[in-house]
């Protein structure tokens, strides 16, 4: 039974907005739909399934939702920048903004995966190599216009998604070292390894 | 009541070989300490409790012995080799061997943190530090000597772990890279990290 004054597309971010703080307090398998359906504002858990069939079902649309925004923040911001060097600072500076920024979808994103079904899971994986494409390219781009030199795109790639992604393990917003020095660090870094085989003479 | 033949120093570590493969495979949350005491061939569950006190108890012991194993080995591995860019090659090649080896660990020890009780989260957060201060050093000593210049030690130790652990979750053995040729892209990355200030003139 739907609650007065609640449509479905008004419903839907406060389920996944409550939905989002339960999958990162107590993580997938311990979180309980009755407590969703409760924190989201909803009376009675059944109306949940008016947005999905399932709990996993629920984590999915949640995982997707998530990486469709970064996807779509990703072209929006670092895609009007020209210039090589100019493209891979813009994107450091958005992936960390956005990991940092947004602690909970980052830790879901990576921890939550193991509860996905096998199809889902592979669908899942398909649509992140979108975004992993979109810095494969930038720093291809790079390599061919002569800005770049590495010793293998796709390793430097996965490292520089790593890197950039830990920092939400061990930064602490407010503490000895500003977003702003964090960014230009590992810009600096960043663009040390695209050029290091220049360096070392591979 | 004891399994005839069995002792707790010949048991305990069938207990933890059985305790990693379903912390694994379940998690944490969902892993059953009845599945736990089956896999591990004892008879009844409550012989477990000879080990442990709780399931918290068990899961906190084993990341500590993990722990404790790694940096035992790092000790051994990279503490011996002379010159500051010889054991940062050292160090990368240990971690990324150790990293892909052992992805049951390595997945325990990151996923489940949160798992453990607030005291026992800063004990594991201060054990863990042993490892970091380690790698910190390794790269403080090459900016004393002159042979590293970074922007920011502290900073170049998180993501370097963080790229370096990272490789578990993309390389897959046997796949179009050796583990060797991992490991010289990884050491040329790294070392590139650590002259970054002097190619940008920081």
């Amino acid at each position: 039974m739907r609650t007065v004054g609640s449509s479905r597309e008004s419903t839907w971010p406060a389920i996944r907005k409550a939905g989002i703080e339960l999958l990162y307090r107590h993580g997938f398998e311990a979180m309980k739909l009755r407590e969703l359906a409760k924190e989201a504002g909803l009376k009675g858990g059944g109306s949940l399934y008016n947005y999905f069939e399932s709990k996993e079902d629920f984590l999915f649309r949640i995982m997707c939702e998530i990486l469709d925004e970064i996807l779509v923040e990703l072209e929006e911001t670092v895609g009007r920048v020209q210039g090589d060097t100019a493209r891979v600072k813009a994107f450091v500076e958005f992936h960390i903004k956005w990991h940092t920024g947004r602690r909970a979808e980052t830790l879901i994103s990576h921890m939550e995966m193991r509860s996905l079904s096998p199809e889902r899971y592979r669908f899942y994986v398909g649509l992140r190599k979108r975004y992993e494409a979109f810095v494969m390219n930038l720093i291809a781009a790079g390599c061919k216009s002569g800005e770049f030199s590495v010793p293998d795109v796709h390793v430097l790639t996965q490292s520089t998604l790593s890197m950039l992604t830990g920092v939400c393990n061990w930064y602490h917003v407010g503490g000895r070292i500003s977003q702003k020095r964090l960014i230009e660090i590992h810009q600096q870094m960043v663009l040390a390894m695209l050029r290091s085989s220049e360096l070392n003479g591979c």
